[in-house]
């Protein structure tokens, strides 16, 4: 079989590949991560790249432009090697770790603290997933002679007296001997819950006990998010927010789960999570400065699809009637055997999930919101790829799952950016004259339009009538309203002058159905719960909003827009990302995780597709703010 | 740096060594096991080879006669090798398995059941270490859609009450899926005794529970036994006693201890051990025509230093003051960790010790004679290379060992034996004409003496006048008297024209004093245990006598040489191997391993050598009976 190599830029990565692969298997299979929200059927024109060198063949394809195609410029899903070949992935096709993760996202921890009143850490006792105890054990002698092990169980039975069903593993076992005397008895053991039992995971001389760090990650479908904390002063010491590598298979769980299906697909998808997370830890350690070492656990919580891909269980009878996960409690495992690299001994724990549609990530999100324990109703949505709303209070809880797809995520849409340095989050139109203001996250100059800057655009667009209710917009309207080749009709937000990229930045038709689609699911998802539990948007008390779409959403323009219902502002709290919050208060206290498995046991399923009013609910509300008008009436 | 390629038959096993290397090492890094009692010292003569091509240099030795020389013969470990090389392992030399393990030995299992009255089994409930449950779980349904781990673990809690704390590894998981929707929701569950939870250890698809196998071992320093055991009908299958592999590191703890300090020691007594189960696994799985897959556990009883080299534990600091083990109590962890080759992912517990030198042997002995539970007192005398001894009741446990020697399991002497097919187990000498009679295991051809033989035929000698009280041969006494030029004075048992062997059986006056000090040092320790506690033989109601000396010893002969107080005939109780058979209990019931927790942590340990009365009582058994000689009338 003849093999071509193949040389990608700027990764300087290398492979052999057969002839008629496409570029863009060609790229995963050597850890080049492509953007391709489609999954590789050649509709989104997202996964571009410049062909310097060797022979191809591609499909003729509209996402290609003229003048791209005198720049070799080509879609890596169709498009084929026959020959030995360099390839450059273009900037906007990179799913990069660096272009993302900004320092200045996040940086204060408030930001995406939650914002609930009832969330305030400190609720739940401080007691990690790993904590570190110093002991100095008294050496043995003749009278007193029990075995090494016994002897430091003993010593931990004095300090704490829940630390009766300890265990080690032989692999500690085997150096307990040499180490405890080369330690003169010192020594520090890390304590980990698995399950019902404490594990001791590591033992180390000295007192070791001031450096002992975790990781909380929520792996969205689009985006992961993560944090390192300090286990022992319960401080958030950086955050970092990127897209999941998984994006090259295609953007949606569904893609995903029929590519986990073609040979080696399982492994590549869990190979491109597990990349993703350890370019993060390794960047979060690298900044503060942390030995890998003192990483001694990680908490993950996400949608249900992202942990069975995170742990290589095969999701596929999550989409296959009757809609059944492997496992929504799965156990504490090391974190190596998933393939996160922390302390070679370190655990990796996540978040129990409820059903195929509704995962831990909404477990999480309930317990930082505190929906669980309140007396008045209240609801959370999470708005994500894979949305998830949640309905209920101290008595009862219930929750469904709605895919909006990840417009509000910055991805799936022409100019669209995560809700990072230099992305549009708040945008006026002046009536008349379409003048557009905005300001950026950081005060940068623009480099595209996150989900809050979406939600205000669409809104400002709907009030000074350069869209209508079904979101098309009017042609004479204005010189910022262009017909191009390439996108079809569009806005120019910020012209090529005022941005970053040297580009338009715009927004399109084909972007507002998207973005329209996107808050339609989230919005009768909601409607459909509230209905099924026989009430009324006015019995409940909060909602609670979660998601990536930016650090602060305005609520009248979600209204507007006809994402929220029109309820009085004040019901309204923006929690930003609620299941991290969540998975780090777990991380924290081993309370609050007996807490998340007591919400996941609780939340009732409700399957939205077996409602027969949700069909007709969806595609009424497909309107800006939905056909039934009279809801948005206060 | 120079390289020489040895072949040692009739392994046919070759590897590379260095100039200069050992015959012993080098038959050790290839897996060929020669037996050495003085671990290499070049003092006792066993590791015999004939050096069939290739220059070796060899340092003169008394053990090889000129005859041997003429004939190439050398000892292993005094000769070393300086070019290519060929060479053969003599019969006697070998550790082999096949030449030790005897199908008519212990056939009958109920030969090594304990014999005690209070040891009945089914005294504890049948609850094996792994058992297998066979499921049938309802398929899902959109209305029963809970995930395919949570529906295994309910229909579990539905059958048993106590599988609340169950647990299934990420390996299980991964196929879990996949298995369930194969097997249409019909499967067995093999579930293991992991400490405090239940750990699902296999999932196979239909009904597999008839065939649930485990094997029970006692891992003498000298001899390691084991049993098949079906666990599902409580049955012994098989049993096998074949030499611990180990004995070509020397025939004590402390050579193997001191041996493991080496480079790669560790390892190499771990094989050995390992090497040596894993062929008895194999003997027994293949005579009883079951699949290894099938054997789904192991438990493992033995000394202290056994255990640590079974584990690959550092033993260094079971000698050094103040002779602190790293661990009595080891955790349940999968028989692939230790290289024991069952199922994959079978698991293997060991039975507690009690300190460095009262293992885990004497708990299951204790177990099994049932000394724990008994109203008035008892002592259980443990005779192996490390003898252990323990007395007390209901009330008290308290312990001690003994450093005796091989000699009782025919390992040391020079006609020594196992206790297996062709063993001399019963002599009788006519005084007068000092004729000998004697019957052997199988009633066949004499191939040696077993530890029973040897005690018999010191009594009858002691009887006739053929020794004195010091052991010393008489020089005209008989024909079967003479000088020999290898042995110096011996005594002929079996002239070579009744053997199997075709050569001499014989006892000589070093063989005495071997068996003399292995007496001595049994007694020693019973005496001073019983005075350390104020008591005196006469309080004691029962002595179980368990070990590998044969099936049946002469409690007159044995009492005559001092090796048993003088006491009421009816208080002596042979048990056989009474470590294995508490073993045994443990494999099938977790009732009897909580029994033996609480064993091991109630006894307490005496330390004979801090008693300032053992060294004179050693000396004063160093007599036939005893220099004490009113101790023994009756």
């Amino acid at each position: 079989m003849e093999k071509f190599k193949v040389k990608f830029y700027p990764d300087n990565k290398a492979i052999e590949v057969k002839n008629d692969t496409t570029i863009l298997s060609a790229a995963i299979s050597c850890g080049v991560y492509i953007n391709s929200v489609c999954g590789g059927d050649g509709v989104c024109g997202k996964c571009k790249v410049i062909v310097r060198n060797g022979t191809v063949i591609t499909q003729p394809n509209g996402a290609i432009s003229l003048e791209e195609k005198r720049q070799h410029i080509y879609l890596a899903c169709l498009t084929t090697i026959h020959s030995d070949a360099e390839i450059e992935v273009l900037p906007e096709s990179r799913l990069d770790f660096e272009k993302l993760s900004t320092q200045e996202f996040y940086t204060k921890s408030e930001e995406i603290e939650p914002a609930a009143p009832s969330l305030k850490e400190g609720v739940f006792a401080h007691s990690p997933l790993a904590t570190k105890e110093y002991l100095e054990l008294p050496p043995p002698s003749l009278e007193d002679n029990i075995s090494d092990l016994e002897r430091l169980y003993r010593q931990l039975g004095r300090l704490h007296k829940d630390y009766t069903a300890t265990q080690m593993g032989l692999a500690n076992i085997k150096q307990l001997g040499e180490l405890l005397r080369d330690s003169d008895w010192k020594v520090t053991a890390t304590l980990g819950k698995r399950n019902e039992t404490t594990e001791i995971v590591l033992l180390e001389s000295g007192n070791t006990s001031a450096k002992n760090f975790g990781m909380c990650f929520d792996i969205g479908t689009t985006t992961i998010s993560g944090q390192l904390v300090d286990l022992k002063n319960k401080k958030v010491l950086g955050t970092k927010a990127v897209y999941n590598k998984q994006a090259s298979f295609g953007s949606d769980v569904i893609t995903r789960i029929i590519y986990a299906n073609e040979e080696d697909g399982l492994e590549k998808l869990h190979n491109a999570v597990t990349d993703t997370m350890n370019e993060m830890i390794k960047e979060l350690i690298t900044e503060h400065k942390i030995d890998l070492n003192n990483v001694t656990c990680v908490l993950c919580t996400g949608n249900t699809t992202m942990v069975h891909l995170l742990l290589s269980v095969d999701p596929t009878f999550i989409r296959r009637e009757p809609y059944v996960p492997t496992a929504n409690f799965v156990p504490t495992i090391r974190a190596a055997e998933a393939g996160i690299n922390i302390n070679p001994r370190g655990l990796l724990s996540c978040v129990p999930g409820v059903s195929s549609y509704v995962g831990g990530d909404t477990t999480s999100g309930i317990l930082s919101c505190g929906l669980y324990k309140e007396e008045e109703l209240g609801i959370l949505i999470d708005i994500g790829t894979n949305g998830e709303i949640a309905l209920g209070n101290k008595d009862f809880l219930v929750a469904c799952a709605a895919s909006a797809g990840p417009a509000f995520e910055g991805s799936g849409v022409t100019c669209g950016v995560r809700a990072s340095r230099g992305a549009i989050q708040k945008v006026k139109i002046s009536s008349g004259d379409f003048k557009v203001t905005y300001n950026t996250i950081g005060d940068a100059k623009p480099r595209g339009i996150c989900g809050s800057g979406y939600i205000d655009l669409i809104a400002g667009m709907l009030s000074v009538g350069l869209i209508d209710k079904s979101g098309k917009l009017k042609a004479e309207s204005s010189k910022r309203v262009r017909d191009s080749s390439e996108n079809g009709r569009e806005f120019v937000v910020a012209f090529k002058d005022e941005t970053e990229t040297g580009s338009d930045i715009v927004i399109t038709e084909a972007d507002i159905e998207n973005l329209k689609r996107a808050k339609a699911a989230i919005y009768s998802a909601t409607a459909i719960l509230v209905k099924h539990m026989n009430l009324d948007f006015s019995a409940i008390n909060k909602i609670f909003i979660a998601g990536g779409f930016g650090t602060s959403v305005d609520i009248d323009s979600a209204v507007k827009i006809g994402l929220l219902p029109n309820l009085e502002r004040s019901k309204f709290v923006f929690i930003g990302n609620s299941a991290l919050a969540g998975t780090r208060q777990m991380l924290l206290s081993y309370e609050a995780t007996r807490k998340a498995d007591e919400i996941a046991r609780k939340i009732t399923y409700f399957e939205l597709s077996v409602d027969p009013g949700y069909m007709d609910e969806y595609m009424a509300a497909l309107f800006f703010p939905h056909t039934d008008i009279k809801r948005w009436a206060m």
